[in-house]
């Protein structure tokens, strides 16, 4: 080693130190650890910064009051000293824990149990990684056993952790020839971020390890290191070993995009040269407070609806047994089970070395849950809203909190519920309008550069709006040009030249939703309405066509597998067949598509078959407890051989079963010069919509607004 | 005639003055009269109530001040003035004014115009019946001269006058046959409600007769007349002669619906059995005002948004110069020169006798304008709203008031305009969120039982979305029918049955939208950027696959004619191919489809053949002064010769020239319990969304919310 590779190699270990120390001191984990230092963690030599300590000891005492409430900060706790002392984690080298979840009770439990009854038994559903090994385990927190141990499939990876993903990002530093190509590309070593991206797979090379790729950015004069890529260098880690296998530097004749104008922070923004008329400030209020309210931590009541909502670390938000109470009868009917984010998968469309592998899966890969930050309250939440913490393991089991993840509020836009005017052609004077006021639900994630807000927005009409934005920073590369008439007309950018030196690659996002819709009990049957054109005969009428449904009852998986089309148009609906309403219509709720995008890889495209669940906008699949996750449990480095799409094949019976609705949400996106440096939010959704549910419109009762309910507001003196 | 007859017929001409003076004291029409009856309007004769003199005098001396601003009281008195003095009008038996609106100036001398200059010459464009002719008129103001009269062509007919329509509902109680139908039907003849129900063409039977079909309902103990159809019973009239031309009765087994819970108004509710449990008031609140002004009555300021705003009788609304203030450069720039809506076309989907003409198409055959009741305020529109007077002339030519036809207002929801945290995996410190507030322009038309909110929605990043949303009552057939058990197998019900004896008929909604997109400047390119997926070569890459976009910039319209396709997936630009950014890319908008529906009706369809416009979802045509209402001017009874389609199979150039986009917005509508007795709203939308428009993001620098700017608020006292 010369001299000079000595201190590269000095440097990067401090470095390496050095961010460690950064990233345990400020995030809200209560500790940061390798897989080598899982024990040290564990004997208690981590910091534990004040803020966290005091968040936990805000949850020390929850009790959990609902058979679906998460794991409480005592039960994490107890799950730790339970496996702890487990001979399978004792006699182990290094572990850590993937996952720690409730595991939830048998539905038909949970479908019986009414307040005032005892809980069922209270378990975890752990994911771990034990000497290189996957397991799942099922502990009972009553008998203290580790009830099932089963050894994962070696066909795929689970939920990375955050110590996986920061030691990866620490782990290129080690390397002298890693840290001497990014000194040559002319980028300090001390303003480098790097990002762990996820490998895919791609065949053998990915096989038997866990593996992860690295890339890096320079932060020098700017937050959005995003921004300034060190194009087309890939560093390939083993997560396990902790070491490097590959580096690949494709980029060297790159350079490295500017800082200017690419910090996004107010604070940085002081002298900016943009200018926008500033709008007075503006705001929901509610002079009596809130309508809704929750109970014991996760019941959430607002109008006729009734829910339980809790945050997960890799769906983000579970919606479960949401109920709406009839306004006819006053009883409380069943609408949907469980709702949840399942599976995301955002493909980029470059086939080139440093690009062709980024096809994220974020919620089995990354933890949609996981990488949810702290929501900012009055810019991400209305002033009115009530804010969900997540209690979250770490690597080591120790339990952390995520507050303010979720946030629950009441909306109110402005718009119509219902109306009608009677116009002068009958001269009747009637108006009759009444506000549309929704409950929403929202959490966002950020994983990495990306940030995803899912809303949850529930109507008093009994409609639940899914709602996907998409907002943060766009995955840019970098290039040598710096104008559009620089560029060769046969050359594909694979997308939009943004700014100097920087393209925005042209990406899909896929988010599949898991929607176990129980429509007035569990047995239901999928049904697909069909608009068909019906040429009337010679003579019938005066019309040449007209529009008449046929009606097709989904009798196995293979009849419920649903491509979209606007030529040829359908309902698809949830029925209930066994009950009617009075005029004899089964009850039920239909899934209103909005603005998609369909997959249009090859599919027999690795990431596609990966991603197998796209294929499709809608799936129906009968209930199956194992069958929630549509990219496979294990969907890190999968192959593709468990996903929904498999499971589907399988085509068992879906008639007046207990089922399961799946759909896809879509977005193809060519980047723009208006998403740089940061996107303004583009948002899609769907619904799931009451079609002959109720007997009649269930806010026919509701009330206008009238002058003398509303607020007498004043601005505060503070801001005169 | 025996007596009973005689009775009947006295009856019938007592009800008929009774509902002309329920109608003429009621509507905010001066006043009511068919055509015989113009001409003792014309002398004074009429009635005039003192709420609508009192709404005609605030805007007695209202004056334009924009070249587009909608003609003035004192001008549409002074057009009527003219052409009553015009010989064709002096020598007339009858005539009526179908349309008086301003003659808008050339576009260039529109688009050189700056404020202070001299207005250019008022002209009003004026359709009239002159004894059974279509003239279209231009009418100097300055000169006093009629500078063009055109005799319309005969294969169609100008919009229908409010006169009309009502005379329409009158004539069939002319008819001894009607009435004795209706009393043995076992209606009241004074518990009758009427409808005009645009007769659409079907061939020779409609031929040089300007007719309409009446249908007719019970209003006995409800003010929701349409939920108690009299079935099948359909009146023939002539609107210029006046007469009934012939009567169906298809429906004598069918009984009348029910009354009980169909009336939907707040005050017939009290004791109503629905419960909803009630929300807390809830109001967007702007302690400092709202950031908008409209200034000198119609041009609008907001954020960086400038546009001009009038109502229409036709379209509604008309948004003219939109322009957006670059944050960079603080030019104005524009964006679209002109939007509105240009037609409907709403086709109902029963062949039968009583339904199949049911094909509207509200704007050229109603006026959507005119149907645009005054908005509720508190309840159409939240409580910081602006609103907008229109000012129409009645078919005499009078000018009368449709007070708040329109509202503004600034919209908060609690969305996010942008985001981005930073995730534990970077460590850094970030959290930055900016609300998302928007300036809605909102009109609700209510075309007899359809109610339809048409909302421009304006985004501080320059998108602007364009929303349409269903409400009001459906147009339902009466039914044998009290169960779905009853109905034979085989059968086709035309839709749902909704409730006893009432059927919910399957129909859809188009809305077709007239975008003079002007970015930049008037020349103007289509570009479709096509997604194709590319397969990659052996070798080249571990993917199999990507897509990429290929660029087709439409050299004339035929290249323009789009049907979205979501398996072969495009953006669709308007570019200005001479202006380029920093970085080379061509400035431009894009639309953005939502969710959406075609019309897949037999193309041969007559009442498709009329709204050929809706054959694909986007056209581009070069400009051209006559052509703006996609289904003709005239076309009340058109046979789809001069649409829209027709223009475009011109397939004239269309490349950097000055263009118009035309976006249709599709709905199909199979009813649903819930939509009974009064539909939830809803809704669906597009966007027209900046594209390398501007260099950046341009809201990057946009505050975001603190709680010091936000106001304080409390209960009223009276509300405790």
């Amino acid at each position: 080693m010369d001299g000079r590779r000595k201190f590269l190699s000095f440097l990067s270990l401090l470095l390496a130190l050095f961010f460690l120390f950064v990233f345990t001191w400020n995030t809200s984990l209560p500790n940061s650890y390798n897989l080598n230092s899982a024990k040290r963690v564990a004997e208690g030599l981590e910091l534990k910064p004040h803020h966290q300590t005091h968040r936990i000891e805000s949850h020390a005492s929850d009790t959990p009051h609902h058979p679906l409430d998460p794991l409480t900060v005592q039960e994490l706790n107890r799950v730790r000293s339970i496996l702890s002392s487990h001979a399978l984690f004792r006699a182990s080298k290094s572990y850590a824990l993937h996952s720690v979840v409730l595991e939830e009770p048998p539905k038909s439990r949970v479908l019986t149990w009414r307040e005032g009854d005892p809980l069922p038994p209270r378990q975890a559903s752990v994911v771990a990684r034990v000497d290189g090994l996957s397991h799942v385990l099922t502990v009972d927190l009553e008998s203290s056993r580790v009830a099932r141990v089963y050894m994962g499939s070696l066909l795929g990876y689970p939920t990375m952790t955050i110590e996986d993903m920061n030691t990866a990002t620490l782990t290129p530093f080690l390397s002298d020839e890693f840290n001497r190509t990014v000194v040559e590309r002319g980028v300090d070593l001390k303003d480098i971020a790097c990002l762990p991206i996820s490998t895919g797979w791609f065949g053998k090379k990915e096989e038997k390890r866990r593996l992860i790729k690295v890339q890096c950015y320079s932060m020098k004069d700017t937050a959005n290191f995003y921004m300034r890529p060190i194009e087309g260098l890939t560093v390939l880690v083993d997560m396990d070993a902790n070491q490097v296998v590959e580096i690949s530097d494709r980029g060297k004749s790159i350079p490295i995009p500017k800082a200017a104008d690419t910090d996004y922070r107010f604070s940085a923004l002081k002298n900016a040269h943009h200018k926008m008329k500033p709008i007075n400030p503006i705001s929901i209020e509610q002079p009596k407070g809130p309508s809704f309210s929750v109970q014991n931590g996760h019941q959430v009541k607002w109008a006729n609806w009734e829910f339980h909502l809790k945050p997960d670390p890799r769906a983000g938000v579970i919606i479960s047994l949401a109920m709406f109470r009839d306004p006819d009868t006053g009883e409380l009917r069943n609408v949907m089970y469980k709702g949840m984010v399942s599976e995301l998968f955002v493909p980029y469309m470059d086939p080139t070395d440093a690009w062709y592998f980024k096809t994220y899966m974020d919620a089995g890969e990354y933890g949609f849950g996981l990488q949810a930050m702290p929501l900012d309250p009055l810019n991400d939440c209305p002033r009115n809203a009530h804010y969900m913490d997540g209690i979250f393991p770490a690597g080591d089991g120790r339990p952390y909190v995520r507050s303010n993840m979720v946030c629950v509020f009441e909306s109110y836009a402005g718009d119509v519920g219902w109306r009608h005017s009677e116009s002068p052609i009958t001269g009747l004077e009637i108006r009759e309008v009444r506000p549309k006021v929704t409950l929403v639900v929202r959490m966002a994630a950020s994983v990495a550069n990306y940030d995803y807000i899912i809303d949850w927005e529930f109507q008093t009409d009994g409609l639940i709006r899914i709602k996907v934005g998409l907002s943060g920073i766009l995955m840019v590369k970098g290039t040598p040009y710096v104008n559009m008439n620089q560029v060769p007309n046969q050359e594909d950018l694979y997308g939009t030249l943004l700014s100097e030196n920087v393209i925005g690659v042209i990406h899909d996002h896929y988010i599949t939703f898991y929607l176990d819709m129980d429509i007035d009990g569990s047995e239901n049957s999928f049904v697909k309405v069909n608009l068909k054109r019906q040429q009337t005969s010679p003579g019938e009428s005066p019309r040449r066509s007209y529009l008449k449904t046929v009606r097709n009852v989904a009798q196995t998986e293979k009849d419920a597998q649903i491509k979209l089309k606007l030529y040829d148009p359908s309902e698809f609906h949830v029925i209930n067949p066994n009950k009617k309403t009075r005029v004899g219509n089964p009850t039920g709720y239909k899934v209103v598509p909005g603005g998609t995008a369909a997959s249009i890889l090859d599919l027999e495209d690795p990431p596609q078959k990966r991603a197998a669940f796209t294929n499709n906008q809608i799936w129906v699949t009968p209930y199956n407890k194992s069958e929630v996750w549509a990219g496979g449990l294990f969907v890190y480095q999968s192959h593709g051989e468990d996903t929904l799409a498999t499971w589907s094949d399988r085509d068992r019976p879906i008639e007046n079963r207990d089922i399961v609705l799946w759909y896809t949400l879509g977005f193809h996106h060519i980047p723009c010069q208006e998403d740089f440096p940061i996107m303004p939010t583009v948002s899609s959704s769907f619904a799931l919509k009451p079609v002959n549910f109720f007997e009649s419109n269930p806010i026919l009762g509701i009330s206008p607004n009238f002058e003398k309910d509303l607020p007498v507001c004043q601005a505060t003196a503070v801001s005169s």
